[in-house]
């Protein structure tokens, strides 16, 4: 007898990371920079007791809490999600001076509340707009390398990816303009339905998109809108964005005059508050908007409520911020140990890429030094317990170039500063001598 | 310029109580009998709260609770969940003493905690059951009538439904093995991939499917497996089963002898506990639960640990249990309010569905009388500030026959006592004038 499920039940692949989780649970002295978990110190235990505490004394949020809202999300939250992503943009733009000034009227557009729907983290939006806009055969361009669960939802749904090369500043324009030629002229600018573009510290290489660049995406996707026959769609993905340590923030692409029709921002709570409440938000043009809202009808008609008013609460009584100042100061001085003990132990000619933000740096080794799960490298690794996430994971299936197999993800997000401390110093040791 | 929609995103259409919902928000004097919300009242604030305090204050859950943890759900929440599982179904089946009594083995297959899976309520796991299942143009069997969100996400996937007849004591299995003899004669039965049965004081009728039956339906799709090629899945929903308080329990399908293999059984701690803790679970057999667990990670590879470690605490230490005797004391209440002044109000060639469990009554008018959002019935209803659930919403789009038109679900869940009364009052009002 056959099996009875279906083409995306047969064709959704194991997640790539489940590898390493594995190797990671039956190693228990194993130091893991390849988790993309939050630093447990940070978590916010105490101030989530006194929020739910407060929550659920007070009459006027206690049962709410605990009863179904809205698919969308609890307008309160909604609300405060919209004012806190404007007050991110504003203060940005400012320090920025490159967005235009906006109206009044420009602003409500912009960042609207009734634009705002709060998700079960951002991964669900994610998944959703897939959904809403993709068939499969259909294309989306990536970042080269991206996200692996993303490239893992385009994977289950039958999609193709195409990698747009990444720069130290962000997106190769030059190289996008040049894939999306070469797919107007193999007739297949039609199936291109968006980019999805981690904008700041980007996972896996911590590099943060500029505004003038992302400016550049939004101005080539109208030039190439009308041979695709349909709206070219940017999914902004901003899950690092306030896990900023150096630098000024960067404003979203929701501040580039008419952007917000073709632009999907996703942001999420999880990551800087905590990633045990899973609570992600969007802001969407419609149709899209509508379109997604139906979908999550039928997905859960509706995030938690009881993690939605934890969240309403920290915003408002300005927790949320002070939790945030804090991390912050606790991953700039994780990262900075990393950076330190990355340039005394790791051999000179391994490249790099410092982050000022995220969780994330990014090492590339000299091209023929294989870095992937079966690799010498990787191998001699894992013998002395110490874990990365191998660069290769994080490419997409693009026939249309190699896939690089000789970088590595570090992440100083959940270990100690003397587990970064000794996991570098280990592997910096597995590299001398293999190198 | 086209849209840029997928074809489920042009397909996925507005949920059918979106309309009532809004129609319920602008009459602020409404009585909605229509909400399927538990009751306010009934919500378990103080023990959340005191559970949450305790989860947060333990440094061996604190931190846990705010952090990622894995795709299936924590292993504690699963193993209390299977083992919770097993004691419904050991105390429903001694009172019945119909299924075969189990060797210790047999026990650790049916309710084996590794096949538990804990989701965004029971609402999620349906979603990815049917993602994992069902291609386009695939065929899924529905009680008719059924719940109208399931019905929903069919139509969204570009699936059909059949609709199977419901007699007082559940499925009416000579039309199943009708509907399956129709399917297989004209080539269809390939298309087959589950039922979808909810098996507990259903929505939107009350009624609940006996052992028996649940036996014979698995006993046929026994029968048809060849023919159509592959397994023929049971989808049993016990969403609102511990919302019982009369008669006794009845055992689930897994406890039929290596039926576990043919049933995703699917339940939820929301309705019990509390609709703003969506945590749903379900018992799969593989090679679904393989599957599904990969569309989870997918979908946001993992249920918030914050409510799951509130849903821990809560069955660990009796706290559940003790709110779930005390939540049925107070429907069995409000069911009782609801039965007697049906009966004084409502004319008496109203057939009423009385229920000994979950949230609705099934009231079936003379067939000739609509009870359609456009209908008399219905507007009158608005026009006094009453609203119910149309019957016709929670019928499946099957040619095969004409949707019935002439019933109504009237919850009891969220309206207080005087509201019952009240509400059921005027609608009684409005039949004796239309009818």
């Amino acid at each position: 007898m056959n099996s009875a499920l279906s083409a995306m039940g047969r064709r959704t692949a194991p997640p790539p990371i489940s590898w390493l989780m594995h190797a990671a649970l039956s190693r228990p002295r194993l130091i893991s920079l390849a988790a993309g978990f939050t630093d447990n110190a940070t978590l916010p235990v105490k101030i989530s007791r006194t929020v739910l505490n407060r929550v659920l004394r007070s009459p006027k949020t206690g049962q709410p809490a605990l009863q179904y809202g809205s698919t969308a999300g609890e307008s309160n939250l909604r609300k405060l999600t919209a004012r806190h992503l404007q007050k991110l943009d504003q203060s940005s733009s400012s320090l920025e001076r490159r967005p235009r000034t906006r109206t009044k009227n420009e602003d409500d557009k912009t960042h609207s509340w009734g634009r705002v729907m709060i998700t079960g983290g951002s991964q669900q939006l994610l998944y959703m707009t897939i959904e809403a806009l993709c068939d499969e055969g259909d294309i989306v361009l990536v970042e080269d390398p991206t996200y692996f669960v993303f490239l893992s939802v385009l994977q289950s749904h039958g999609l193709r990816a195409r990698g747009v090369r990444l720069e130290r500043d962000g997106l190769d324009l030059a190289h996008l303009e040049t894939v999306l030629q070469r797919l107007k002229k193999s007739g297949e600018l039609h199936r291109v339905k968006a980019l999805y573009l981690i904008s700041y510290f980007h996972n896996p290489t911590g590099v943060t998109t500029s505004f003038e660049k992302k400016r550049g995406i939004l101005k080539l996707f109208k030039q190439f809108e009308r041979a695709a026959g349909h709206p070219i769609y940017l999914i902004e993905d901003a899950a690092y964005r306030e896990l900023r340590f150096n630098g000024p923030d960067i404003p979203s692409t929701l501040m580039e005059p008419d952007a917000a029709e073709r632009v999907i921002y996703t942001g999420t709570y999880s990551k800087p508050f905590a990633t045990g409440v899973r609570v992600g938000f969007g802001h969407l043009p419609e149709p899209l908007f509508t379109t997604v809202l139906r979908i999550k009808g039928n997905h859960d008609f509706g995030t938690a409520n009881l993690l939605q008013q934890l969240l309403a609460d920290a915003l408002e009584t300005g927790l949320y911020d002070r939790h945030v100042a804090r991390i912050e100061k606790r991953y700039a001085r994780k990262a900075q140990v990393m950076k330190q003990v990355l340039a005394e132990h790791f051999p000179s000619n391994v490249e790099i890429w410092e982050a000022s933000g995220g969780l994330y740096f990014w090492a590339r080794l000299p091209k023929h030094v294989s870095t992937g799960v079966k690799s010498k490298v990787f191998q001699t690794a894992l013998k002395n317990d110490v874990l990365y996430v191998p660069g290769q994971i994080c490419y997409a299936d693009d026939s249309s170039r190699k896939k690089p197999d000789h970088e590595m993800r570090l992440s100083f997000g959940s270990a100690s500063e003397a587990d970064i401390r000794e996991g570098i110093k280990r592997l910096g040791k597995v590299m001398l001598k293999l190198l």
